[in-house]
């Protein structure tokens, strides 16, 4: 049956969770679109399916039929798309080869295209410090293409999380504009973990003494610094060994 | 003098110049923001400067200052900046060096990024096709971080561009996500031309007669793709041999 009210209790409990607030309260996100709902699908995370027309009828979740004017207030795009999935949050699993462990990005693009990049190279594992933007924003999703949903995250204390990682024999990479080895020169050890620091401030210097080297992209000195997203993703290329 | 009408004539020639329309119609455009203003006053090209203080008021230059209502009529951002310049567009120089050639860049923010990579990895000339993004579109010129003034670029026809590069003694290369050599094995030409596609579509395979090589990034299969500003990005990372 097709939900016609704006005032519908689902509908009211599915828009909430464009808040942090609520994803986190829940244990809960939504996704919106047919690629990113395809690639939830093949991971197993979604809980139910909500569109405009009966296309997604016959999969095998709970299915709700709504009216344009809900749709568009569950979506956060000026274009809402006609099919939007609410998933539940991903479980961390063992960590396993490359890490990459961002301290404080802020912008959910960045983010979204670190995680993208991090899978096109066999990085698994995201660590993020407690103060880097909420993974399961809607920027951060869409700018990922999906790729969320073959991560594996943890969100801390960076002190602790590297602590654990020492212990398990990974070597500590920091990442600095000016400072370390030129990433042309580096040669990665097989249980790597880079550190990405903040767009504005790049990696917090607290953590240099838990670096076992420092790294810096080397570039000209009519331009200050790369885009984070950028950088990580350079960093993971260079990292990643097996694929020719 | 201070200007405190919103229809102000200079308030009105200013604000359109937020349309592409009339960017091209005035040969000028606007930037937001210290830093942005701070690299198009290396490069000589500010005309104008808008405030709503007076700290710029010192500069050699027509200086105009303007209440808040008026600064928010003129800026594209949520919270508008404090200064305003408008600017000349860039002159187009001599190519020289590497090259990049966009093929139908349709996201400011990857135009933007691509800019500020290109500018990093020492590649000065960005050649686009005529149905590539605004380079004036505020959104790219904030992604570029004020690289767009160390620009040399031109826009037009790719297949009479590439042909004088080609006339110039350039290679060329193609981009591809599954196809070509892969860039790990690449060595590029002292004077090489990477052709970066369109962000769904690709490079458009009418090119791939033009070039000289094809190229494709190694990726996990997992990922379809990286993103366009990444990809671009890695790669002039491995055109770039002098800097270590």
């Amino acid at each position: 049956m097709k939900i016609e009210s704006i005032n519908n209790d689902k509908v009211k409990t599915w828009s909430k969770l464009k808040e942090k607030k609520y994803r986190d309260l829940n244990n809960m996100f939504i996704i919106e679109g047919d690629h990113l709902l395809n690639e939830a699908l093949k991971k197993g995370v979604v809980l139910e399916i909500i569109s405009t027309d009966k296309t997604w009828e016959s999969s095998n979740l709970p299915f709700y039929e709504v009216t344009d004017a809900i749709m568009k207030k569950l979506s956060s795009q000026i274009t809402p798309s006609k099919v939007i999935g609410i998933c539940k949050k991903l479980e961390t699993k063992e960590i396993s080869g490359n890490v990459c462990i961002l301290d404080n990005i802020q912008d959910p693009g960045n983010l979204g295209t670190i995680i993208r990049s991090a899978i096109a190279f066999n990085i698994n594992t995201i660590l993020m410090s407690n103060d880097t933007v909420d993974l399961y924003n809607e920027k951060v999703i869409r700018a990922s293409e999906g790729m969320i949903f073959n991560l594996n995250y943890q969100k801390g204390s960076l002190n602790e999380m590297i602590t654990e990682l020492k212990n398990k024999n990974y070597k500590i990479y920091g990442t600095d504009v000016n400072k370390g080895k030129s990433l042309k020169e580096v040669v990665f050890d097989s249980k790597s973990a880079i550190i990405i620091g903040n767009e504005g401030k790049g990696m917090n210097e607290q953590l240099q003494p838990l670096c076992d080297n420092l790294i810096r992209i080397p570039i000209s000195s009519n331009c200050e610094s790369l885009n984070a997203g950028v950088a990580a993703s350079i960093i993971f290329y260079e990292m990643e060994r097996i694929n020719i």
